[in-house]
């Protein structure tokens, strides 16, 4: 089986694997897990944070990033394809009682002016004010788009101005970096609250690390505990990260030529596909839903995502 | 001072003030008062629907109608000039943990396209579900407009085929009604749960009726409660609503033309001023901030009320 | 029939409705509405706190006493047979996110030892913070028990010498005032927060009051919005809890000679029954569940209200 | 320096380390992790249950579990010292939206009366209905204290007869069964759902289990990926908690050996201290605050735990 679905799927390779033996760890409830606070530490300064907060998911860095940002009852606005509205499970309203306005885009890139008319800030006592604007880069319901530099400079320059709290979604901030040259720190710097990802193309396990200034991680500490995820000795998940952070890199740039030979033949055959900005390949599948498509794959030996009906509406001149 | 703020302004007549003083009451938590008993049959009755719960808001009755829909964790679809998502202080999120996407236009009418693009039914354990989608009627922020006939026809046809529920907020339907002519049950038949306000052009002081399924309407009664807001001897105020519900539908045509003769000369002097549907005239200030306007109006002797920073973004022509 | 169910089933007297007829009323959303002002007014005069809110219930006034001493993570202290506990229908859990410990007595009068063993103020990043302790006076399913002045005194010490806030339940606190003849403002001066109820004996159709500080007030106005429950003009309701001020305190009187004249046969019949302290009797039914003893009332003639389960397990002795 | 604070701080040996770096591993967001399966395949046999669910901490399947059983609105019944009580940060009313009550005893072990009088299932429309009964075993904050079997067969048979879910917080019942004999089965037998650690005396760096129906654990995966939990391929870790099931519960008697011994002086040296049941030892200060005598312990070279304010209410003589 060529297994296709998804880039969390990847695993330790033998030297990730022997740097998490040898791992030094302590008990992360009480901060006092060497290697945590070494890759916490790391992060924040590769994305120019005073401070990092390690997290078993993307979903509870997002969760946690946007929490330091909104109250219960004020807005988050991210676009309607965004992972922190489709894929966390509610998790926002659910369990931090935030409310959501969305922007609407073919393929997840941020559209600043529906950003500008959606703001609302400092609303008054009659209607929701906005307290956070999320941003995903790359975009992977959008087919992991890279947000323009000028466009993210625009809305962080917009945002900022009217004192709302800028939050980016980077599980794939990583394959952005290669895939433009942008270091991680000129992105880091556009936003208030970031989160990584080491267990998609980076390959570790498990693991992502939320950066930002150090009340806001302290205040994401706790909310980390009540959400039941306040781990142990989880030092060893950490130096499987920190080895990616040494390691797997660079070596992004191999998945999105992979991506890129696999998309090339299904052009050339002239179906709808575009050519992928960085690891992700999204076959638009017309008519034909797309859990048949997976399903005539998979007898074939391949398995694929199907990435839901949202898709079938979206034009592909349009990505 | 001309008061022209809200249509929320509008008080009890002597004559509906002697209906109230007059009015048979129980105790409404033991669903014992017969004067709302009376109401909440005749609303029901009018939407077309079994039953109906009256209650002491249009936001209660929105917050408890959609959440006969959706469970914690799923989502509501709304414009992004709803009531619901705008003016209820972000109650879904903050209180049901129902989590929200929205599709944008630029007068709250309803863009059946968007709709589908966003409806995600029965996602599965890793995205979130949509569970209902909701219309406002007349759109009050986006200037009292009416929802096209074919479009809530078409509306409704997607999103039942799609089993997800839908909710009418009808606060302001009794406008829609009078300015189209199309009868209040047939408006009703299209959704399958309804709300409807009499604090508004209905001048009741206080009440609005959901209406739904009796299955529905017992499980809101009981969030209802919850909420703090099952309250007792409610029958003076619904003698209020009964007495609007005879003698106050007809005259909300006076409002409309009084709209129409406001806008007026603002559109004759060339002010990018739309004519008014309904009740609402909205007029962009353009580059001058609104709440500027309000303030000079006010030394004149007029109360207008400034709806936000996010019209200022909005295209004169397109209204 | 004969109706004891509750002292919620008071009705409006014609006097009430005339006062309620002729009152002058504004849009409450906006603070506009003049009655309202006064009955806020009044009831924080009475009570020596800065600001009152006019709430449609006592389980709203409760929760939003409840929010403005308690953050979501935090917990309340309560007895374990309170209406906040058992008859808000877990509204602090499911809408503010509080949690919960409570002391357990026979009678619902305070133990001020276990108050003292509870109470965890600033307990840190690890363990839950006690935030508010809550009273209520009299206590309904105590069975309209009177708190002794002394461990008010001891408890509201005790609980403001740890930082804590101190709510009180207080809708049957005009009772309490009446049978001992402490004035309302020697136990409003005890606590931080206090609600009073007009639906009960004293004869209003809908309506408590809310009093604190004034900051408390304006953040418990925005969650009241929140909650779907800023009504409009609700001076007609004011007006009859004005009246209620004027005319029925006194009268309450009789309510627990009343009280007093249906136990007394009871007890001298040599059934387990405690002479009341002011308005409520409560019959303990040994292994009978309560709800047959009800129903056979009710074929007499004599409706009553069975309170659970809870009581079966009270020792009449204790009570 | 001694570190005595907590069991949570024990560390992985070589030989667990060696078993994670050799572990096989899958996405268990899909449950495509075949050591994961593995290992809740084998606890939930263990403890007689249907499933499992491999989660990051204890405190995250207790919230899993208790919210299989309750939904917002309603009530868990636990004990006033309980860890969901104290030490989950609120979770289960800020996060689940469910209230609690609890019963006093001065060191954990369940008052059956207690739990009798506070049952409250199915209470109707109007009070708060009871959804589950927590027990804690052995109890963390009790000192480790083991709940008598007696006691728990009586609760277990008094909250089934009432139609209500039981969930154990078996966190430590690794040390119930070794100090007792009595089989993890038979404990897991009395409950619908339970949860053990891993990460306390047995000595995995991260990793609890839930137990109960398939039905139940299918409902706790989708919360639990809500809760931003859904982890990817923590088999490494999953491996570590199977390596503990092999050659680590019989070597917790040691730990209960060293806890005695620990105890022994002081108690011949007059201090209230108890004899612990098993690995922990409570050592009550009297008048003087814990943190102090942590303070001074510490200068020692011996690290305690201050384990709160109510530990100084507590008579020596009850433990």
């Amino acid at each position: 089986m060529i297994d296709l679905r998804s880039d969390t799927l990847t695993r330790p390779t033998a030297a990730m694997r022997a740097a998490m033996a040898d791992a030094a760890v302590g008990d992360d409830v009480y901060a006092e897990d060497p290697t945590i606070a070494e890759l916490e530490s790391r992060v924040a300064a590769l994305l120019g944070h005073e401070a990092g907060l390690f997290c078993a998911t993307g979903s509870l860095a997002n969760v946690l990033g946007v929490a330091t940002h909104v109250s219960a009852g004020q807005e988050v606005l991210c676009d309607a394809g965004a992972h922190i509205a489709r894929a966390e499970m509610g998790a926002h309203g659910a369990l931090s009682g935030v409310t959501m306005r969305t922007w609407v885009t073919p393929d997840g890139r941020v559209d600043v002016g529906q950003v500008g008319s959606l703001l609302s800030p400092d609303a008054g006592p009659y209607l929701v004010s906005t307290a956070c604007v999320e941003i995903e880069n790359t975009h992977n319901f959008g087919g992991g788009t890279i947000q323009p530099w000028d466009d993210l400079v625009a809305v962080s320059s917009l945002v900022r101005d009217a004192g709302v709290g800028l939050h980016l979604d980077g599980a794939r901030l990583w394959n952005a970096h290669v895939a433009t040259g942008i270091p991680m720190g000129d992105y880091g710097a556009l936003f208030d609250t970031v989160s990584v990802c080491f267990s998609k193309g980076m390959g570790a396990p498990i693991g992502s690390v939320l950066v930002g200034s150090a009340e806001a991680m302290a205040a994401a500490r706790v909310y980390r505990k009540r959400l039941g995820a306040g781990w142990r000795q989880a030092g060893l998940l950490a130096a499987a990260c920190l080895h990616a952070l040494d390691h797997h890199i660079d070596r992004l740039a191999d998945d999105h030529a992979a991506a890129r030979a696999f998309a090339a033949p299904l052009i050339a055959a002239g179906l709808p596909v575009v050519a992928p900005d960085t690891n992700i390949v999204v076959v638009p599948t017309g008519d034909r839903p797309a859990a048949h498509v997976v399903a005539a794959a998979a007898e074939r030996g391949v398995a694929l995502s199907a990435v839901g009906r949202a898709w079938s509406a979206r034009s592909p001149t349009s990505t």
